[in-house]
């Protein structure tokens, strides 16, 4: 037995509480080490009468470990534990402080503690985001809807994308297209930044309380967000709090008055004056740009200022929640009282931070609902589209994934394939929309909430920054139709069966060929198998499935898995999707 | 090398900022498998130009892990790594994702991501706590100064303690005696509650307002303050808020009125009407103990009426912190609020939560400052009591606690050997004077504010809650005045080296015989060796110490390690403190 690779911690992703009855415990042992764990466990003030045994199930499994969970409803609302870990050899039980040959004797002394399940400290992510289907608009590039407030110099539609250049997407754009949202299946959009900024990304806010006057105007937005309430779509703005532009007035009266301006502490000054020497701002930037000066969240003032847009927003204009820039390099305080302010105005909204890392600091429940899955990204490129790994390893890795979090996160994680930040997925997928196709089938089967950005969905392809941001593409006769039919289809059924929204997931291995991909996703009403061969010749995937009678949803037909044992050929980048009424029924 | 063993994560005890400026970077392998590890370290967006190679230092070993640190001051304040972990033949590097036979070749992508070292989130504790020494007073059996105000049928002073009874102590009494606590050395005190209540220990608060008449009254605890504060003594109140007593005003109106009393919201009520079924009551109490309901902290107007109380003892009398009863079954939301009141009103005071367990998620630096150290009580009490572990493990227990929190927390920690809630230390030594003595200076020389609980300094002796809870001795005659000679020496020591209370805390193992405790303390001044021959038979101690001209302050006189190799007898139970100043100087 490896005792150095088991790891257990009370609270964080490893014992929390999942709602307001039910607490999920986990545990990490070494692969293939451990053959059986039972968590003893019951009230540490009544431990006689409370006392029992919860047989762990072995959840998930990446390179190196394997992870059981447990879920136990505690009558009083108060659990100690410990863990019988079994070797088929001998069993070991781990307590707080460590491994003993013999179960304890003297309870709630060195067990395992969760105090009490407080209500007010469970962490409960708004429920219609497991429902969702987001998409998002780059607002420059989307749509054209009103020349009259395009910024001068404003380019062709359908151009070259530079760096710094305008093609006059506006708001009137997005309310002129949203039924091809409708149509494909959005109900959530993301939108990357509104406010008035110089820039065509617009992450250089001059005002925060002003729609840029290139994209329309504070009514126009509020519009928007009534037309698409209107077809049941909920709007995400982009809060880009961690710096503002240069523009910004704040700002510009430090730079204008030095040391002496009002706003000195608005912003961390290294050094007066403000200036770059070598490169490199006098005063904290997003990264070293001087034209997008870090704001000091920690001023009052600041933090005041800051909490009233994240509310007025909400309250004006009815948006339904906030994607956060750059979020993990604002400080931890402020996010608490953003959520808290956000949470008083609408508990329905979603708070969603962008960060690249493990995040679970920010989603204890006091700060993020979420955060941009983009190690989901990277594991998704890796297999769909750059052949860097096989079936096993993109499992491991988001299985590794999903341990990370407690499971109501990962029900709400925001899953994307690519971004205004990304190059696109048809180019990395070296224009292959057979590829595209897997990943996108995979992202809309997977838990959490898929996005699609734009145009993805009608083939638009392009590089890194600015070749990602293209003018989004109208002329039907330009759109790939039979992509977007495939968008259209599974976003539907996704739509169609919470068991693809919210269900539980297993990776099944195909032994033979690490090119199958089959994962199943089942709650109490549906089983679904997915098979995807993402290979360039035809492929026969074997596994062991479940005993139900299958069909497979695309061309309608039975399948049947003799004993449980499934025997299916599949076509170079084929897949299938197998479905079963629970029960049969 | 063992993979499975090596652990990190961003954030927690694992990579946190110990100051403005200052970020320690800790990792954890399996014991004595790894030679070396470098922390390859830089700004994720200037990696070319901040990039730096950090050794990092073997810290602590525990039973199975070792555990390594690094001190790292990024100039822009935000820092991306890897480790390159060498076990003599072969180095593997650990990112985020897993570990590599390579090392990164694209930078910021997969690193280990510190995002930003904002002075907001930086766990400050107050700098007064490190010089503390505190001592415990349960008010009712310390001194009876007043008579006039003692409860119907006191009893004697000095005799039997009961569950029940009354001795008249108060804060007349503590006031009337704080001379002994001057010239024992001591400058804070931690009293049991003090508010009113019905029972002896007060922990059934009926009025969080008032203090309890047979103590005093709210002028008397105000002029005890100022009494201690003129001496250069803190006060530290005892907050009872998981539960109130069941004669506080709005239970008493919940029995009466049920489910329609206005109150109804502030406790948790399983099932009406209130009472008691089986031993269990039908609402959330402190264990099962039905006079003590357990609040609703998660209802609006109780925790504005707690946090008012909170306020209130620090602005009204002057109190210099909060111990927390039962703090891990209160939400961490609350406690967000209670810290931010109370820092509000007094940036310096002191919040100490009692867990008896593993206490992160509450010492992230938005909850409390520190926690009252139970782990160390009960390593100790092994050791020097029980002689149920070695010096070895001593020190790995009290390593591992160490590595489970940052720096600064353990700088502050609340190390008590005993308390209101457990028997006697001299009882558990079964009236060894000699193994007290050992165990107080350990206690005197580890990081952390020790806490002395009351009568211990003078021979005081009794088991389990009542017979803990004796009245105090304060007949010289019948006061272990040798005992007491030891405290205040000891204490005088600790307050004068810095190096005994935050300095640098090294365990040596002493190969040969393994009850020879031998541990360094170290600043940039003073340098300390500690023997301790916790034994029957004299004993030589044998270990490689630094090469200083030794003096031990005990006998004053020079002691010489030849070629840094000590060789130094004790007698049974004697102790030597080893002392250089750096440099000789």
């Amino acid at each position: 037995m490896n005792l150095e690779a088991v790891y257990h911690r009370t609270k964080f992703n490893w014992s929390y509480a999942y709602d307001d009855r039910t607490l999920h415990i986990r545990i990490r042992t070494k692969k293939d080490d451990i053959k059986q764990i039972d968590l003893h466990c019951g009230d540490k003030y009544g431990w006689d009468r409370t006392n029992t045994v919860v047989p762990m199930t072995l959840w998930v499994s990446d390179a190196l470990f394997d992870y059981w969970q447990a879920t136990v409803q505690p009558k009083f609302r108060r659990l100690v534990y410990y863990f019988a870990l079994n070797d088929g050899d001998r069993t070991v039980y781990m307590q707080e402080k460590g491994f003993f040959d013999d179960a304890p004797v003297i309870f709630h002394e060195g067990l395992f503690d969760f105090p009490f399940l407080n209500p007010a400290d469970v962490h409960t992510p708004p429920a219609w985001v497991k429902k969702a289907v987001f998409y998002q608009i780059f607002p420059e590039r989307f749509a054209n809807g009103d020349p009259t407030n395009d910024p001068e110099g404003t380019e062709q539609w359908g151009g070259k994308p530079g760096l710094n250049n305008f093609f006059g997407g506006d708001l009137q754009g997005i309310i002129d297209h949203l039924e091809h949202l409708t149509s494909l299946g959005i109900n959530a959009i993301y939108l990357n930044p509104v406010f008035e900024g110089t820039t065509n990304h617009k992450y250089d806010t001059k005002d925060y309380f002003k729609v840029d006057p290139h994209f329309g105007t504070n009514d126009k937005l509020k519009e928007l967000v009534k037309a698409c309430h209107e077809r049941g779509i909920r709007v995400l703005l982009d809060a880009v709090f961690n710096h503002s532009g240069h523009t910004f007035e704040p700002f510009v009266d430090v730079m204008e008055k030095g040391a002496s301006s009002a706003y000195a502490d608005w912003f961390y000054v290294r050094e007066w004056p403000l200036t770059v020497k070598d490169g490199v701002p006098t005063y904290d930037t997003f990264g070293f740009e001087p034209i997008m000066p870090k704001l000091n969240t920690a001023n009052t003032e600041v933090k005041e200022y800051l909490l009233k847009v994240a509310k007025y927003w909400i309250e004006e204009v009815g948006v339904d929640g906030w994607r956060l820039d750059v979020a993990n390099e604002v400080d931890h305080a402020f996010w608490r009282e953003f959520r808290k302010t956000v949470k008083g105005v609408n508990p329905d909204a979603y708070i969603l931070g962008e960060i690249m890392h493990e995040a679970v600091p920010w989603l204890l429940g006091d700060q993020f609902d979420a955060v941009m899955n983009y190690p989901f990204t990277k594991a998704c490129l890796d297999f769909f589209a750059h052949d860097r790994i096989g079936a096993n390893q993109l499992a491991n890795r988001l299985a590794g994934q999903l341990t990370s979090y407690p499971s109501q996160v990962n029900e709400v994680a925001f899953n994307l394939l690519g971004s205004h930040d990304t190059a696109r997925l048809l180019t990395l997928c070296e224009g292959r929309t057979e590829r595209l196709k897997l990943a996108t089938l995979f992202q809309f089967t997977f838990p959490g909430a898929p996005c699609i950005y734009y145009g993805d969905e009608i083939g638009m392809d392009g590089g890194h920054d600015p070749d990602c941001r293209k003018c989004m593409e109208w002329d039907p006769q330009k759109q790939n139709g039979d992509l977007l039919q495939f968008f259209k289809q599974t976003i539907s059924l996704r739509h169609q069966y919470p068991a693809l929204q919210d269900g539980a997931l297993t990776f099944l291995q195909d032994q033979a060929n690490d090119q199958n991909l089959i994962y199943e996703r089942r709650d109490a009403q549906d089983r679904f198998v997915i098979l995807i061969n993402k290979s360039e010749s035809s492929s026969v995937f074997r596994a062991t499935i479940a005993n139900e009678a299958w069909t497979d949803i695309v061309s309608g037909t039975p399948v049947t898995a003799e004993q449980g044992q499934l025997n299916f050929e599949l076509p170079a980048f084929g897949y299938a999707i197998l479905h079963a009424r629970i029960g049969g029924k």
